[in-house]
């Protein structure tokens, strides 16, 4: 996997900091979207400032975790890491996307994205199935 | 542009809203991603339970604006709507990501996405350039 990210210097990088509007709680959401194929939407969740200056200055996806209330460094835990291609925000600050290379899948489940319930006439239904279990991914 | 949605039915439409995570401010964070083309994310809004059922009920995609502290039609002002093609819960329920057909653009600024701020080696610096203009689009 190349590694596709040339780091901001440190100036740049507290430039898009500032930039970024960070919520009551000190978070942004953030979109990771694969930088390839289907350009599949991978997953949404959070960063605090800590978790964005440390996703641009290394080019690994980190996110903020809110129920462990820690910086969640993707793929920490199961090797599923993200490796950053570019990042955007929105127009208005409040929003992080950005283009990733995931290594395996995105989603706990195993599933390559968390976006797989999908609204149908009868409810929810299940679009995707894991490619993997989660026993393999956390070694439970 | 086809309707492209056939709205599930009422008892279907309580079983989505009751799976969906709406967060302490009664809202969750909902992605539009372009159907086709690119399949370029074009912005992330928020939508109360009201716009959830309201959008998975018309196929219109409905928002819920943070500032103006109301249902926000896409398009009503602008013209520039959104029409349903899929609606995904993720794992966690927390975030929703729809397949729209976007009419016109998707920013206020006039460009197809909202999300055009990329981070580059000397900071923010815009991707994409204005389709229209915001005048042509508020007539203002």
């Amino acid at each position: 996997m190349s590694a596709g990210w040339v780091a901001p210097g440190a100036e740049a990088i507290e430039a898009i900091v500032a930039a970024a509007r960070f919520d009551a709680t000190g978070l942004i959401a953030a979109i990771a979207q694969a930088a390839d194929g289907e350009r599949e939407v991978l997953m949404l969740a959070w960063m605090n400032e800590a978790a964005l200056r440390e996703t641009l200055a290394t080019g690994r996806v980190c996110y903020y975790s809110r129920s462990r209330q820690a910086l969640w460094r993707k793929g920490e835990t199961s090797g599923q890491r993200q490796q950053l291609r570019s990042l955007r925000l929105d127009c208005d600050g409040d929003a992080v996307l950005m283009a990733v290379e995931q290594t395996g899948v995105a989603c706990h489940t195993g599933r390559v994205s968390c976006f797989y319930r999908e609204a149908g006439s009868t409810g929810l239904l299940d679009a995707t199935a894991p490619l993997v279990s989660p026993e393999t991914l956390y070694g439970r």
